[in-house]
């Protein structure tokens, strides 16, 4: 299994190409969970995400006939900027097959680290195939995601900067997907202390509950998450072994949560978290587990390759989960100053109005009356409720959109 | 004439209160830009910008009587938070008047660190007409946002942070709104060092360069620009006379510009910088001075409020800036496949769909076609040109909406 010295030998090899990421105290997230929250921000990491510092560890223990026929893999996402980097800092040539549908910000960011990109597949699996075949054509060696001894304990550095950072730790919390982030952590934070590991999945591709209860790696049919950064169908065989071994407990959270935790990480800490990265805060501020008042808890945020379309769409749910945002749609007389009762109604009940659209010729409504749908900013749940409550009252039939 | 002893000063006076915030070199803005680029990241200071160092320093500095009669401001931004919060750290009442408009979450905000809000009027003139009403009535101090030097000194204290992080900087660059900041941070560079300052003006509030030619202060009739923290129509009295002593050089920059700063640091550096925080950065990227190779320059992104509502917004500009995204109209015959038709067409040319928005019901278009409205990732200027070619010589008339 995994050993401590493992994890010693790798921080040596990644110093130079990985940083050394900040841990920072919360004042906000500590107020509003009781206990001492410390960030440990790995998206201020190289390529935006710890996937370098296992890629550098594996590629740092090739032979120089192995570097000579460069390296392979498959990624959709943070692994292929990851692996592209590690490999140009090594002089050593990286393919990286990525799905024809990846996003075009991480296509371009992979590519300008020096990868040399192949768009293959409609889904990841074909694109590892593909990965594959040219492992077997060019001898190139294929460099996994997380189920390697070296990937793990490059990335099991994070684990001795925080024990180091914040000698104190209670507890770490560490997303999962496959398992290589957790269990290079596990295994360094375990060795170095008594602090407890925490491990969070999301709800839509949780499988190490179930595959701690069989004992056995569990994979499930299907992934739906936000958290593309660990939306696997299962952990890996070798990750699994030290799961079961090092981590206290593994919690799941939903992606309204996930949302939460990375519109909360914008708003009040500036900073841009994926939703992969935010799982574990999100487990801190919904009590996934218990902690004690004081306790210090260390979430480690793993990354920050969001795309920023996809942002959006997460931040306008962040928002709507905090009643800060409301869509509806409504109709109205189509008569003349009908449009500036209803502002008028929303401006006694305080509620600023972002965009009205206004439709005269949908088809499902009467002819003389007209459909607005309107995008809201109110002030939380309360004020949606009683915004919702005046609107009726006033005799709007309305519909909540989002 | 503000003097480095002021700034010196002013540091004792907030050093508990407001931290040291990070100078982080940044090998993206370097790389693009030729220089050597390190940004102070004043958005992540306490309340989320540098107002809280003028305000602490100013409430330091009142009399016990004045203390007991607590300030008032009126802001509907930044000040409000960083008087509130300085003077709840002082142990000092603080009445903080916002327009009733305000986003809700400076409300928040501000009231989250101790002010105590009064929402009166529809804009900021209407809001510090109240609270120079409060001041009157109440005895309380009035807090001005800029034009104190007791204000300024406080800011400058981010200039000692620059040349201490920086010792071998070359030019700062920094935003100018009603002054306040550049003439501290001036007063302090321009004391320790032989490094250059340059501000910099959104073009839809800038004043400064117009008001030096004519060695008076110049007032704009009005503003407008997305980075409403330095939407004002002029500069101040004492702020100017510190601008036209101690800056070398002032330069303006478009909302577009901004938005594209905005989304880069996003993106790139997985920060959040408001608009204003991120002029100095959007003037270094589009050459708006000149610069050597390898020059050391600090651009100082002095804060990360920005409504989350505003962002989206925002963030989309900047990714069209960038050809990133691309959002059009066209019209389908109203046949089985017409939209399969099209959407095979935007996969050749390798585009990605976000959204389609499909009416048949619209007024404008004959009765047996359909309007289609398209969300799409592009992958910069020369795949949106090559795509809009495609689509015309598929017979398609596009209308280009952003």
């Amino acid at each position: 299994m995994l050993e401590l010295a493992d994890v010693l030998a790798a921080r040596e090899r990644v110093a130079e190409t990985a940083r050394v990421t900040p841990l920072e105290y919360s004042n906000t997230y500590s107020t509003w969970s009781g206990a001492n929250v410390h960030l440990k921000l790995e998206n201020f990491q190289r390529t935006g995400s710890f996937k370098i510092r296992g890629a550098t560890n594996k590629i740092a223990q090739l032979t120089d006939d192995e570097k000579e026929s460069g390296v392979v893999t498959a990624s959709a996402g943070n692994h292929a900027q990851g692996v592209a980097l590690a490999a140009s800092r090594a002089g050593v040539d990286a393919t990286i097959v990525m799905p024809e549908y990846a996003p075009i910000s991480k296509i371009n960011a992979t590519r300008s680290y020096g990868g040399d990109v192949v768009l293959h597949g409609v889904d990841y699996d074909a694109a590892a195939e593909r990965a594959h075949e040219i492992e077997r054509e060019t001898g190139a060696t294929y460099v996994h995601a997380f189920d390697d001894p070296a990937v793990m304990a490059g990335q099991g550095t994070i684990g001795l900067e925080i024990v180091e950072q914040c000698p104190d730790v209670d507890t770490v919390v560490v997303p999962i997907g496959g398992g290589g982030l957790i269990s290079g952590i596990a295994t360094a934070v375990k060795a170095k202390t008594d602090a407890r590991v925490v491990g969070v999945q999301a709800e839509g591709a949780s499988s190490v509950a179930e595959s701690l209860r069989k004992g056995t790696v569990v994979e499930r049919e299907s992934v739906d998450t936000i958290a593309d950064g660990i939306a696997t169908r299962s952990v890996g065989e070798l990750t699994f072994e030290v799961i079961r071994e090092r981590v206290d407990e593994v919690v799941t959270v939903t992606d309204a949560e996930i949302a939460n935790a990375v519109t909360a990480l914008l708003e009040r800490s500036k900073t841009l978290v994926e939703g992969a990265g935010a799982v574990p805060l999100a487990a801190v501020l919904q009590d996934r587990f218990e902690y004690e008042e004081g306790e210090t808890i260390v979430p480690a945020l793993c990354g920050g390759n969001i795309d920023l379309n996809v942002l959006t769409n997460v931040v306008r749910r962040g928002l709507v989960e905090r009643g800060r945002f409301l869509r509806v749609r409504t109709v109205l007389k189509d008569r003349p100053g009908a449009l500036q009762d209803l502002v008028d109604l929303l401006a006694e009940n305080r509620t600023n109005i972002y965009a009205i659209e206004h439709d005269r010729a949908s088809k499902d409504i009467a002819v003389n009356a007209a459909e607005v749908e309107l995008d809201l900013e109110t002030r939380g749940d309360e004020h949606v409720a009683e915004l919702l409550d005046a609107l009726e009252s006033a005799g709007y039939e309305v519909d909540v959109l989002v």
